[in-house]
């Protein structure tokens, strides 16, 4: 694949992330009544994962996540001279995401982004339990500590073969069941980043810990996985594997 | 196969989706204490599609929606020639499932049709959430568009085997999680215009923005995902495979 | 595998649907302000089915439904001589199953099998949501045939191989977020049968259509698939395939 | 592999497996309004597992629980040298989960271990719905069983081949939904032992009945399955098989 189509993919899929993830949480969680919740919430930002994972992971690998490319350069399963083209992209998609979400959003008489919101992340005052920094700081690299270890694990060829975009969704489901309550669950810079920019103000104030949280725990997660598994050869590139180039 | 097997199998899922998907909102989404919300209806809308595909599939492809059809032509992977007779029998299964289901949504004592509707689509006043008609117009079109973009990625040779029908019945429960506020869903013309005939009424007048958005966002979907993919063969007709006819 | 094995498999996966199904109804659905609701039971009846359907598979086909092993022999996918056995094993796991989960409901200060109940069907003013006999009768046959149609078509050799106790659970996961409402949803006459007995009064006066409805749905909706298939041969005897006898 | 990776990895799982389920409980259950509820629980649990079976499992095997690595052994699938050092790694990574997941809690200005707790189990008073000790002991037996038999089951070889982690993962989701208000749910004594470790009280006194019932209840499983399936043979040592050593 040539770079542009795999940047490109990368840019399609982190908007679709952002866009259903930071889309249910806006449009849909706490609608009168029927409203889907955090238990929605969570499922519809493992589905963004899952079904994206599916589509176009034979064309980029699928990360959509800074945190996972990192991570994967961490595990030896991704060449570094990558990795700003992909986090580039990945950031673009997020922030037309946000915008996007913005504009329809607003399509209601009583928006407002002052009360609404973007599903931004944040701790302290801005955490959705009024969880501490501390606390946030430590969930989010345990969480995507575990993240990788997931991506990594389900990807090894000696894992059931076409199982890790279920298992890698999933997985991002879970992590948002555990921690939404506590920052809003990010686990991934570049979800953060879209929605802050657009928010301003303390979400864009405390976007710095959606960055170094989630690349410290991807970064050990890589390392753990690499030295729990033994891996001595480079396996596949990402999520579903991508053809060689 | 022939086509008179391939379009009952067409009439038969359409039948499925839009009894399942609008029977669990008119029937159990607010059921008092207990209901299945909005949570609920997004999984059984996304259920059926899962379900037909990998029953259905070998048989016609299970499109039942005529933006995944018009689609897919876009991406050049179904004739111009079989298009009508399949919207024709996506249609026909829409409407008596519409028809079904009043039947059964009526033995209440205190069923009104006029009150409980059949999980018609609309903009503006008929928004469940009060959205206006652009932004209803704007997520129906990328909506579908993500749709198309998982339907031909995970269709895709490269993509792993089997998993297809997976991941396009949880991506549409994907899409519901987002946007039934916002138009109550359609994202398939078939889906919306089985209810809207038996309601008539605004359902009726509104109908057009669930012919046009879907369409818009089907076609761009499928020239998207051709020129990020670079495919250049035709792969496989449609969501499961088809045998070569 | 011998007749016993597979009788034997018959009897404890049946168990497990009517242990697990009605269990979670009578024990979570209705706890206060976190209980499970229909969503919640919807996702434990498939589950049974889907675990089941992986595991004991290969040793009896994973029917635990009379109305799945007529359905089968309609479509020509299993033999006479076998029903009676199949049916007997289910309802046995069924009865011992509504036993089992009396005995641990009972266990709690305030339990009152006339209050609580056993999840058992019914229609009219034993509908939980009220529906009448017509519209009972009609929704089992609908759902029951579309259950069979994808047990047929996603254990067809033509499906992709593997997937089908993943239909064929979220299958009824789905039937149940439309359905439970209506008749507190059966498609199944063993899982009726159960708690009927156990319950006795209306629900034991009710069961007759629990029986008839599904047997109708199924044995059409076996006959069904096979005109819409063209199959002219027998394929497997059930849901994940079993060993050749 | 090495014991130590092997170790490693049921440390390293049985942590994912408390400090995720265990946490939505503690953070997210109840969380006002939105929150996820014993649905989210029960998934949350469900999803630990899925998601390192499909990670670890070519590792260790992915028990993660004393009661599996038992049952395993009871129908000849494990070694019995293996079986203390595996239980010893769960219990390691249980007591670290609960742990971390009560520094992350108590990060919040109203938090209370006496009040939010940490998800123990308990039966009498100290049970969700006030269920006694034959409840709990009959349901964590039945449902231990049910488990054990599902993954024999599923790994079986003539199961189809890489669905064992999703229909063992989404039985554990099965069993939370059937018997949080009994139990809290075990069916696991590591799970139940991390979190009374730092509870203390209650939980503690209560422990016993969650390392006897699930043993009881996993050994029955693995032999009734072995009987069942008439295996002659050791065929995997676990979840999702491993490597030969």
């Amino acid at each position: 694949m040539s770079q542009l189509r795999r940047t490109s993919a990368e840019f399609l899929g982190t908007f679709w992330l952002v866009f259903g993830g930071c889309g249910s949480a806006v449009l849909a969680a706490a609608f009168p009544e029927v409203g889907i919740g955090l238990l929605g919430v969570s499922l519809a930002f493992g589905l963004t994962v899952l079904t994206m994972a599916y589509s176009i992971g034979h064309i980029s690998g699928c990360h959509l996540n800074p945190a996972v490319t990192v991570g994967l350069w961490a595990a030896r399963r991704f060449p570094a001279k990558d990795i700003l083209p992909y986090i580039v992209a990945q950031i673009a998609g997020a922030i037309v995401a946000a915008i996007a979400l913005y504009v329809i959003a607003s399509g209601k008489a009583d928006f407002s982004l002052a009360v609404n919101g973007l599903a931004t992340n944040g701790f302290g005052a801005a955490s959705p339990g009024g969880y501490t920094l501390a606390s946030g700081m430590l969930i989010e690299i345990i969480l995507t500590f575990g993240f990788l270890v997931v991506i990594l694990g389900s990807t090894d060829t000696r894992a059931p073969a076409g199982f890790a975009p279920l298992a890698i969704g999933l997985a991002l489901t879970l992590i948002h069941l555990i921690s939404i309550p506590v920052t809003n669950t990010s686990v991934n810079p570049a979800r953060s980043t879209g929605p802050a920019l657009i928010m301003g103000g303390v979400a864009l104030q405390q976007l710095w810990l959606f960055w170094v949280a989630p690349l410290i725990g991807g970064v050990l997660g890589g390392i753990a996985y690499r030295m729990l598994s033994a891996e001595e050869t480079v396996v596949k590139p990402a999520i579903t594997g991508e053809p060689a180039r």
